[in-house]
């Protein structure tokens, strides 16, 4: 099954203790559709400007992924991040935001996309994320993505999109500030009491958490030695679950269980290098070999 | 097999966000010996002072600790230690030390002890923890806790200890500031180059980590939302880990990492209330129970 994703594209600056990129591919739906096109044929809806180089486009056409809801506004620059790891990689500091041409975004999604069953709402304001809802009526999976900021600014839209979605994915942090609680698994259901039927909370380095009214659980990230640019893990994570839930065509507990351990392994590559050039040195067969390493560290 | 742990006993002042409790029974060894007793003889090897509840010895004898090694001394004072928890219930301040009773603290070892295979030679001064190897020489299974005042202050002293010792258990900020690199795949397989065969990075809420020359792999917490006062997480993580150890008498990597999974699991009951409060409460029966629960959060 094809999966659209709504988010943004940007092009990043990033600087890590040992090196610096400046104006590389970067953005949550960029992240998101590569990680999803290893498992299922992924429809990109965002907006770039004049300035935005047109063989970022075709690499991921180079995977398969439908650009054809990518806009390119004239005069107009893309949307650009710049950022700054501290030294245990997985805290940062934002530097500068230029949001550009996404600032005024309001996502249309061609016609092609509006029967589509898999549905990612990668960051953005919730009234947005609403609208585009309201534009795939028929989609059996919804799944969101949120941020410190919505819920400071944007609680009360916030708190409609959760009772119309079928899942949300946030970081550890952001559950904490949208409940007030501490404890993690506790915060992860009071979220989900909000509305969803499964929450996602992302711990980073430490893996992913699952709350649904049956089930609570947590899976280790991948251990690796070799974490470059954790730019874009999030959005990889997310990616890689809706995109293996999105090729079964199955959102039983079983599958979703599996997903996430997907979403966990795609994004322990995205860490590997800056932007997505670790993603572009591997093919399925190596997130599956991950898989199979996964699954023996986490058997005795 | 018996298994013999060498550490302090103390009466602890513990403050929570919610609730503050005064003078409760704690120490490394109580917590190791008490998780250890789940599932083999622990003996303990402590001191205490004239104001030690002698209560609290009968309580450890009655899980079947063997108390012959616990010193008491006239005229002096328990070890004494009060903490205060922040609101993640993950950090914690110490407020107050008293080391008392503890600070001369020699232990010989009775000569019952003497031929125990295993040993767990919990924090304290890494000259000391020597003496105690010295007094064993026939442990086919020693491993060893440190902390940050030991890295700092007796640095040489503990690089001699790692070349004696089976396995080294300590924090994740520990094995980042014993090696300078806050990569923890890198620092755990760096501090297992300093001598031991295998070492155990413990996460807190995070779970556990484990390096050996073959293996590098990651275990989760058990994610409860009753979290309590984690006083002691660690040292009854410890004692569950070694427990299973010497009641299997097996140290092989199978076995290694299933009691990584024990030593998670007893943790997962003593944070659930202050002191020994929960594990007073529990059987091996609700551990195991608890460890089919693990086990089926862990596969997909």
């Amino acid at each position: 099954m094809p999966l659209v994703v709504v988010g943004s594209v940007a092009l990043d600056s990033v600087e890590t203790p040992d090196e610096r990129r400046e104006n590389v591919l970067g953005g949550s739906a960029t992240f998101f559709s590569y990680a999803a096109s290893y498992f299922t044929t992924a429809r990109l809806v965002s907006v770039v400007g004049e300035d935005w180089p047109e063989e970022h486009t075709r690499l991921l056409e180079s995977r398969g992924i439908d650009t054809s809801g990518l806009e390119v506004v004239l005069d107009a620059k893309t949307f650009r991040w710049s950022g700054k790891y501290l030294k245990n990689m997985n805290d940062r500091e934002t530097l500068d935001v230029q949001l550009n041409v996404f600032d005024q975004f309001n996502p249309q999604l061609p016609e092609s996309y509006r029967r589509c069953r898999y549905l990612f709402l990668a960051n953005g304001h919730p009234s947005i994320q609403m609208n585009v809802l309201d534009q795939c009526p028929g989609a059996n999976m919804t799944v969101a993505d949120t941020m410190d900021l919505w819920i400071n600014v944007a609680r009360d839209e916030l708190l409609s999109l959760l009772k119309r979605i079928d899942g949300l994915v946030l970081n550890d942090s952001e559950a904490k500030m949208l409940t007030g609680d501490d404890n993690l698994v506790r915060a992860g259901h009071a979220v989900r009491e909000m509305g969803p039927r499964f929450v996602v909370i992302k711990k980073g380095e430490h893996g992913a958490m699952f709350f649904s009214e049956h089930e609570t659980y947590v899976l280790p990230a991948y251990p690796t030695d070799d974490v470059v640019d954790p730019t874009g893990a999030g959005d990889s994570f997310g990616g890689g679950m809706m995109g293996y839930l999105a090729e079964q065509d199955n959102v039983e507990p079983k599958t979703l269980k599996r997903a996430m351990a997907y979403g966990i392994l795609t994004a322990s590559f995205t860490v590997e290098d800056f932007s997505l050039d670790r993603l572009k040195e591997i093919e399925r067969s190596d997130i599956d070999r991950r898989m199979e390493e996964y699954e023996r560290m986490l058997s005795f």
